[in-house]
C-alpha cells in the first residue's frame, strides 16, 4: 500500500523541522510547503530547503506571497522593531508586534489547496500553545475551527471519504520536549533557523522571543544549540 | 462618526461589483481587495480596477499570489479545458473543473489579515449559493465556519470589541435578483468581466458556466447585457 500523502508546513525553524520528522515517523509521505512572504528573516527559506532535503520530502514547494503589502508586523515591516530581551517567561500574556495578521490562516489555506490537488487528507503544522509568543493562531481552538471550516471548503471534505485533518503534534509540548522528540528522530537542528532578526550571515541574535525560547529549550535538555549566534 | 471600514473581495465580475455597491449602501467605507492569482482570464483584473474606481473605494489592493503553482483548476492551468455550453440548469449538481482548490478560503484569509491591519471587523464577499457553479466554498455553511475560525485566528477576534463578520449579501439571491439589486444601486455592469475564457480583447465567450448564468440573469430581467460577446 502506498503511504498516505501529507502536506507539511515548513518554515525552516526548529518546530517545523521536528514536525516534518514526526510526519515521516507516523508513516506519511511528506510534501513540504514554505512561503516567501516578505519576511525580513528570509534566511529561514534557505534553512527550509536544507531541512526539506535532510527529511527526504517528496517535493518542497516554495510559494511567493505578498504578505508584506498587507503590513502590520515587525516580521514584514522594517519600520517596526523586533522586541529583544523580553525573556521566555514574559511571553504569552499579550500579542507581540511580531504577530503577522492571519498568517497561519493564510498558510493553512494554501496547504488545504495543495492537499486537495494532491488528493491528501492530512496537513501538519508545528504550532505550539505552550512555549510560544502568544499568537492567537497558534491555539488548539483555532486549529479545530480551521479543520471544521476546511471540511466544508473543499471537494475532498464534502464529497470524498476521509475528512481533512490538521495535525499539530507539537501543540502541547514544551520547547524542551520538542527538541528531545526531534533528536530522538534524528533531526539535525544545526540546519534550522529560528531567529526573527538574524545577522547578515544568518547568525541568530540570541535575544528575540524566538531565540529566547529556543535557547531555553536546549538549556533544559542540558544541550548546546548547534546554530551560530552573534558574538557579544 | 467615521464610517466603519469594510474589506470587500472584488474579482471584477458581476457579483463582486454588486457586493461593493451594497457595502457602500450599507454605510461602510469600502477597501477593495483583488488577486492576481495566475487566472487565465486576467482581463478581470482590469475590470476590478474599473469597478473599484466607479465605486469610489478608499483603496484597491491587488495582491499577486501563486495559486497557479498549486494547479488543479481549469482557471489556472491552460491544459485543463473550460467547459462550454453546459447551460445554467445543468450546474450545481457536481463540482466542475473550473473550481480552484481552496480559493475562497485563501482569499478570505488575506481579507482577514488586511481587515486586522485596518482595524476593520467587516468583510464582504459576493458568494452565491443559488445560481452558482457548485463550488463548495460558496455555501453558507462554509462562510459560517470561516467566520467562527476568523474570530479565533486574530487579535481582533480574541481581544477587542466587535467580532469579525463575513457579509454575504448575495448568498440567497438569484442572478436575476443580483442584477436588479445592483441596477437599483447604480452599478454599471458594462465595467465588469465575468467570462472564464474571454477573447483577446476581453469579449465574453457566452458559453462558459459564468457567461451562461450571467446571460440568463439579464434575460430574466428583460435586459440586454451591456458587455461585448464574441461574435458568432
Amino acid at each position: 500500500m502506498p503511504k498516505p500523502i501529507a502536506v507539511v508546513l515548513l518554515s525552516g525553524g526548529l518546530d517545523s523541522a521536528t514536525t516534518v520528522a514526526i510526519a515521516a515517523a507516523e508513516g506519511y509521505e511528506a510534501h513540504a510547503m514554505s512561503f516567501d512572504y516578505g519576511q525580513l528573516h528570509s534566511v529561514e527559506l534557505a534553512a527550509a530547503a536544507r531541512v526539506a532535503r535532510a527529511a527526504g520530502v517528496t517535493r518542497h514547494l516554495v510559494l511567493r506571497i505578498d504578505l508584506g503589502r498587507i503590513g502590520g508586523s515587525a516580521l514584514t515591516d522594517p519600520n517596526i522593531q523586533v522586541p529583544k530581551g523580553r525573556g521566555a517567561d514574559a511571553m504569552g500574556s499579550d500579542i507581540p508586534v511580531t504577530y503577522v495578521p492571519a498568517r497561519n490562516t493564510i498558510f493553512l489555506a494554501y496547504a488545504l489547496g495543495w492537499a486537495e490537488v494532491l488528493g491528501a487528507s492530512d496537513i501538519f503544522i508545528g504550532v505550539n500553545a505552550l512555549d510560544y509568543s502568544g499568537y492567537p493562531d497558534c491555539r488548539p481552538e483555532f486549529i479545530e475551527a480551521f479543520e471544521k471550516m476546511a471540511n466544508l471548503a473543499t471537494r475532498k471534505g464534502t464529497q470524498e471519504g476521509r475528512p481533512i485533518r490538521i495535525h499539530t503534534p507539537l501543540v502541547h509540548l514544551t520547547k524542551a520536549q520538542i527538541i528531545a522528540r526531534g533528536l530522538s528522530l534524528g533531526v539535525d537542528y544545526g540546519l534550522t533557523s529560528t531567529c526573527y532578526d538574524p545577522g547578515p550571515d544568518g547568525q541568530a541574535c540570541g535575544l528575540c522571543d524566538a531565540c529566547s525560547l529556543r535557547l531555553k529549550g536546549f538549556a533544559e535538555n542540558g544541550l548546546r544549540d548547534p546554530v551560530t549566534y552573534v558574538a557579544r
